[in-house]
């Protein structure tokens, strides 16, 4: 435990030490990651239709598509090179660049796979209102939280790895729908991923100047573990428990 | 004249055609660019001192590091990847990626080569306020006005080419201060502002869809020379007129 600390309403508040500001960012992913979910269960067990798979697909390629607006926010608001350079490769690990292609189009040979047109799906038309709420209050964040909250929201990539290769290896093993080849982008989350949440963790760390802004950042994964499980509620209700919503995605209607 | 319309208190606008939408863009700079300003006159005459270049310099590197913040800024409102990809080097090009430089850095090689310190230059304690208030404005307008309008304020960079290469052969001729080393940062740019204007030009040209959003942009343009011209007049009025604000840079006391 540090000793400098703030006052909040006479009671003073002392910031935690460096490794338990750590613990409770890792804590909230242990409590709320969406590997936790029921629908994750259902898909990495081979338990999902292969049109509930495609209604995954096509939700989640809002949030795919969503993430290098939020890069480029958060972006917008840093005055230092070093901190804006390190965070570039973001943008263009999603979006590409030159003739390199990025996360998104990995994101679209995964819907490719699954037999939905790429017009489709990338017009949105199809998602569940939920996804996009979700995943916008997300860009929102980012753009409007201070910057050290707003970086600690990247931080649900400390529990990516983990799922990234049970979807892997349960995809591939139940599904006859899936293959190497769609599962690229996963694939290459693998080693994406753990560098960017190794220099976000460490600069929330050296950054978070007071308890009341490491709480926010804890508050912040928090936030980010929300924005995921919205997305997989919103599938189960709509494609395990059947409440499809009007105008979202109906599977046999994927060319609409 | 194109014969598309919109009613405008009940009388029919027509919208420019694509030439007349250009002549009128192109308009603006003819009138309102920086390089009409009697500062730049003298900076590139010969006519001010070393001390007058150094305050140039300082100031203009606000707007300098400013710039890949207002690209990230438009990047964050851009859902279509083909458009952001095009916009990033725009960001790389200031910023440097990897082992690449970019015009920050070549722009404190210039105030290196004046003397200045860097210390001093990045953390902009010496720029005049009405430097750093345009430079945000140019910020918040990218943020906050509509994307076609957002594009145009870029414009500028059709008028860049001239100015940079009067600067280049100007202040080489006529500074024994100043050499190719230092220019590298304007040398850069006579290849990389036309490339972008024409990008950006096409993309309103394309995409203003009514008379209003014409004129929106050509608007854009026109604030976005006011944002160059207010730099200037704030350093006329510093460094040629004798009025230094508190707290602005003195010449001579570069390194408190």
């Amino acid at each position: 435990m540090s000793y400098a600390s703030i006052a909040r309403n006479d009671v003073p508040v002392e910031m935690m030490s460096r490794d338990e500001f750590e613990a409770a960012i890792r804590a909230v992913g242990a409590e709320r990651y969406h590997d936790k979910h029921p629908f994750h269960k259902l898909l990495h067990g081979g338990k999902l239709k292969k049109e509930q798979v495609q209604a995954w697909a096509l939700n989640r390629y809002c949030y795919q598509s969503a993430v290098p607006r939020k890069d480029a926010a958060l972006m917008s608001r840093v005055h230092d090179v070093a901190l804006r350079r390190e965070w570039m490769h973001r943008i263009i690990d999603h979006d590409g660049f030159g003739d390199e292609p990025g996360g998104i189009e990995r994101w679209l040979v995964l819907t490719d796979g699954l037999g939905l047109e790429r017009d489709y799906v990338m017009s949105m038309r199809g998602a569940l209102p939920a996804t996009r709420f979700a995943v916008e209050a997300y860009v929102r964040f980012v753009r409007e939280e201070p910057l050290v909250v707003a970086v600690a929201s990247s931080l649900t990539e400390l529990f990516a790895p983990k799922i990234h290769k049970e979807r892997i290896s349960g995809m591939l093993e139940n599904y006859d729908f899936i293959d190497e080849t769609v599962m690229a982008y996963f694939k290459r989350r693998l080693n994406q991923a753990p560098r960017d949440a190794d220099f976000a963790l460490e600069y929330i760390k050296q950054h978070a100047r007071n308890r009341d802004e490491q709480e926010a950042c804890i508050a912040a994964v928090r936030f980010k573990c929300d924005v995921l499980w919205v997305q997989l509620d919103a599938l189960y209700n709509a494609y395990v428990e059947g409440h499809i919503p009007p105008g979202a995605f109906r599977p046999g209607e994927t060319n609409v």
